[in-house]
C-alpha cells in the first residue's frame, strides 16, 4: 500500500464529515433536552465578523467536494446554500458524502501535477499543482471550517470531546 | 512528482506552524496597541472545559513532532510544557519547526504500513498503520489544535483572517 492523492484526501473528508453528522445529532439531542429550537444553533458565531455555523458547514462541504472534483478534473456539484434547519444541514453533509464517494480513486490518483485553478472573488484566480493544492489549500481549509463548526457547537453547550472530533473507534 | 508520506505531512506542519508564528506576532502587536499584557492571551479558553491557548499551541507542537517522529520510527523530542509567555510559545513553535525539518524525507517515506503505537492515558495504546495514523489521527488532531488556537486569538480580538490561516502568498 502506497499513499496516493485519493488516500490522502477522500478518506479524510469521509471520516470528518461522518463525525460532523454525529455532532449535529448530539446538538439536536441537547436542544431537545434543554427545550430550545435546535435551529438556533445555525446562527452562532465565534465573533461577530466570523461566519455562523450554517456557513461553516457549507464551506466544509464545498471544500471537500471542491477538492475531490478539482483533483479529478471535473466540475464540483453546486449545492443551493439554502439550508435553514439542522435537518437541511445534515442532508447537505450526506449529499457531500455521497458525492465524494462517487468519484473513483483512479480519477484522483496521479493528480499531483494537474493544474488546479481556484476562482477568487477579489483577485485573479490562484493556480496550483494538485499536490500543493491538497497540502496547502484544500486540507487546511476543510479542517478550518470543520473545527470551527465543532468549536461553535462546543461553545453552544453541546457535549462533545476530542473523541467525537477524531471519531476513532 | 508523486505524493509521499513525507510530502503529505512535513510541509503541512511547516506551513501551518509558520503561519502560527505570524498570528502570535499579530497578537503581540494587538496587545501593545491596546496596552494589555500579551501573556494574558495564553489563558484564554473557548469554553471553561476546553484547554487554554497555551495548551492548544503545545498540543499542536506535539502533534507535529510526534507524527514526524513516529512515521520515521524514532522517539519524538520531549519539550518541557513550561511556556509562560508569548515569547516562550514562539520559541516552542520554532523548536518544533527545527525538529520537523531535521527528519529526512527518506526516513518518513515508505512508512504507510509501519506500526504506530499511540500511548493513551485512560485506555490501552492505539495501534495503527502509518497511513491510517496520518489520515485519521495526526492530521485532524494537528489542525484541530491549530484552528482552536486561531479561534482563541480571533475571539480575543486579534485581527486575523482566512489569508492568515492559509498563509498563501
Amino acid at each position: 500500500m502506497t499513499i496516493s492523492m485519493h488516500s490522502a484526501s477522500v478518506p479524510l473528508f469521509q471520516r470528518q464529515l461522518s463525525a460532523l453528522l454525529g455532532w449535529l445529532d448530539k446538538a439536536e439531542a441537547y436542544a431537545t433536552a434543554r427545550k430550545f429550537d435546535a435551529n438556533n444553533l445555525l446562527q452562532l458565531r465565534l465573533a461577530p465578523d466570523m461566519l455562523p455555523l450554517v456557513s461553516q458547514v457549507r464551506i466544509a462541504s464545498d471544500a471537500a467536494k471542491g477538492c475531490v472534483a478539482r483533483l479529478a478534473g471535473v466540475e464540483p456539484p453546486k449545492f443551493e446554500d439554502n439550508e435553514a434547519t439542522l435537518d437541511d444541514l445534515r442532508e447537505r453533509v450526506r449529499k457531500t458524502l455521497a458525492y465524494v464517494a462517487s468519484v473513483s480513486a483512479a480519477s484522483i490518483d496521479g493528480s499531483e501535477e494537474r493544474e488546479i485553478v481556484i476562482p477568487m472573488r477579489t483577485r485573479d484566480a490562484i493556480r496550483l499543482s494538485g499536490l500543493v493544492y491538497l497540502q496547502h489549500w484544500a486540507l487546511p481549509n476543510f479542517y478550518f471550517h470543520i473545527t470551527t463548526a465543532y468549536a461553535l457547537l462546543r461553545q453552544g453547550g453541546v457535549e462533545l470531546g476530542k473523541a467525537d472530533f477524531l471519531a476513532m473507534a
